[in-house]
């Protein structure tokens, strides 16, 4: 396989002012890609410092992807060291200075001389476009090994990934006809690992040189498949082996086949169906309906909701039944219940989800601990509910809440 | 002053499974002792990557902290590693074999061989107490050199960092008596980047050595204040000179001294003066209720809302004047003000807080474009609203609204 190591060039990281969610992504792009990072590194803005680690790191990697040090100010200084490393010149490319050019007139900005600089490439580089920023991506071939560079700016990196790097870097993997892995990520939701393994019955023999990783996290089970093939099209056909006997046998389990975020695959379901949502909210206080609305587009199906957080507000404005609350209390399913079909009713629509637990650190019982969560569905006049057990810490109750509120309802309403 | 690099192992980050939010979380906090971080590195379970990294960072660096590879599991090699590199021998540690004893007899779980593995360390370590979980950290010290070992989980990492390692990392800082770097992070709210700079005059001449940094988020302006001394005293007294002209010139706008989040300054504020609140959302849609009731305790002073996503719902369920929408539109003073009236009234508390906005990418006109947004209030009788206009990017904005909406609260309570 093709090595290929990480580096994040940036005071702003050493200090922990920021994470270094550049390299996370990456990564895992890159692994998809089959091509596996050995080494993922992070140092300042000194040129000595720069020419140490592209030292070690082309002792063990075959392709670089740095990031961080392209900007135009003094501070920026991974093109020029870069250059000095190669034994290079900087040379101005007339195709960036037009596209700068150009996307300055369209702003009415003066392109001044030290935005051009931004122009200025090593000889040996090969432009990778960035379509939203000034600085290009480069690539740098020396023999065998390989040098991306690339903005630190999260957006204009992945634009640069997306559009240039990661299509290459699948040219190279292809064309190396060396060994490949694949990654693909099946969610499932509502059925416990065990369960899910016992269902799927991939033992070692079945996997081969191929693995499967069971990822769980407050948003179900994941899947994680890794086909091993002898090059890229084996791994490929393997890939699909595998993924068609998950998709048989836990089809009704499963959220989605990729990793489209959940907010999303909902949306499209109701848009598809013609129905609208609404929300009542007790214990997570309007994060569902935060998290609906992360998708654009969502007023199309997304009328509101309510967020009963005291009982006064379950009975006084969501309109519950008191009795209900004095009887079986606010965390129960017939309170979710009559919470779901009151929000529907006053609300107005198709749809209708309820939250109400115990996030905790307090307000436990014997009875209902820490982390027992009630959610409740009203889906065009038929109501259901399901109870919950998660864990002792307020947020992540909270978070798990959100995330199996919206899988239940996909798999409804995807049967 | 003392340099540090920081080594992450564990091939699930270099997979891009996980953020590697371990590193930052400890660069933050190493540079807040005045200790310089110059690399940080992750690299997989490999014995002879672990051995030739340990090379690599002992000659740029005084003190190495290891994070991964602890747990009982064939893949965990950290410990047996730097044994082997050390030319040491593992001891069984009996004040953490009794630690474990009383750990396990408290859950009624056995203490299996394998966990009692967990309390084997290199002879020449000391323990750094770990109050959560069953992986001791480890002090190495060799001649000049130090080498800290913590599990990868981060709740267990903090602990260690904060119960052992932080306060001796301090005190070597000190004892050094070498130069120091002291960073502060003052929060503000509501005052712009270039009025913040010209209301507190200080410039290159006023800081010396030290630096003052403005680090503009949708939180507001943080600004973080590098205070350089001879030693690590002189230090702290120039930490003081600086914020103590700070607080004095922009007091008003000053949210907290200290990185506490807004919705436990808020929920302080709100139990310290006995009041009620509320939220109306439209364009956040639950994500400040949310917001606020991440602090455990809550239900004191947070009473619920109503998310009013959609217009109806604004009139038919808030109690809006449609009048109000039909002359002014839902994104206007007019309309932030009666919901936040009619949230409180309705919703029977003291205080309560209004978003309405457009938070795109559609939806914009040329009067109110895409990241406009009023946030209204109601403090006891009292109505205001403030507009805002942040950017095109949806899940930007909504963030945004949240923090101003809370920030405005904050201001408004602590005159």
């Amino acid at each position: 396989m093709i090595k290929s190591a990480l580096l994040s060039i940036g005071d702003e990281i050493l200090i922990g002012q920021i994470v270094n969610s550049n390299s996370s992504w990456i990564a895992k792009e890159i692994t998809n890609c089959a091509c596996e990072v050995v080494k993922i590194s992070t140092i300042g803005d000194g040129k000595q410092e720069i020419i140490n680690e592209l030292d070690d790191l082309l002792k063990i990697a075959d392709l670089i992807l740095i990031t961080g040090g392209l900007g135009p100010t003094h501070d920026d200084i991974t093109k020029q060291t870069i250059c000095e490393y190669f034994n290079d010149t900087l040379v101005e490319s007339a195709e960036w200075v037009a596209k700068l050019e150009k996307q300055f007139a369209a702003r009415n900005w003066n392109l001044t001389p030290r935005n051009r600089e931004q122009a200025l490439i090593p000889s040996c580089s090969e432009i990778l476009y960035n379509r939203i920023g000034t600085a290009p991506g480069m690539l740098i071939t020396k023999g065998e090994k390989r040098i991306i560079c690339m903005p630190g700016v999260p957006q204009e990196m992945k634009c640069i990934m997306e559009d240039a790097a990661l299509p290459k870097i699948k040219e190279w993997v292809k064309e190396s006809g060396e060994e490949a892995i694949i990654y693909k990520n099946i969610q499932t939701n509502g059925i416990s690992e065990s369960l899910l393994a016992d269902t799927l019955e991939i033992d070692n023999s079945y996997l081969g040189q191929s693995s499967l990783a069971f990822l769980p996290s407050y948003k179900g089970v994941k899947l994680r498949i890794g086909a091993y093939g002898d090059n890229y099209d084996a791994a490929q056909k393997e890939m699909d082996r595998i993924s068609d006997r998950i998709i048989g046998r836990v089809k009704n389990r499963i959220i989605a086949i990729d990793e489209t975020p959940y907010p999303k695959i909902l949306g499209d379901l109701l848009l598809q169906k013609g129905l609208t949502l609404s929300v009542a909210e007790s214990c997570t206080s309007g994060m569902l309906g935060g998290e609906i609305c992360s998708v654009s587009g969502a007023s199309e199906y997304f009328r509101g909701g309510i967020i009963a957080y005291s009982n006064a507000i379950k009975t006084e404005v969501l309109g519950v039944d008191p009795s209900i609350i004095k009887s079986h209390g606010a965390v129960s399913e017939e309170c979710a219940i009559d919470m779901a079909n009151k929000c529907a009713l006053n609300l107005k629509s198709d749809v209708s989800i309820s939250i109400t637990g115990i996030a905790g650190p307090d307000g436990g019982t014997a009875d209902k601990p820490v982390g027992t969560i009630w959610i409740g569905y009203y889906v065009k006049g038929e109501t259901f509910a399901r109870k919950f057990h998660f864990g002792f810490e307020r947020e992540m109750n909270r978070e798990r809440a959100v995330q199996s509120a919206m899988a239940e309802l996909i798999l409804e309403l995807q049967k």
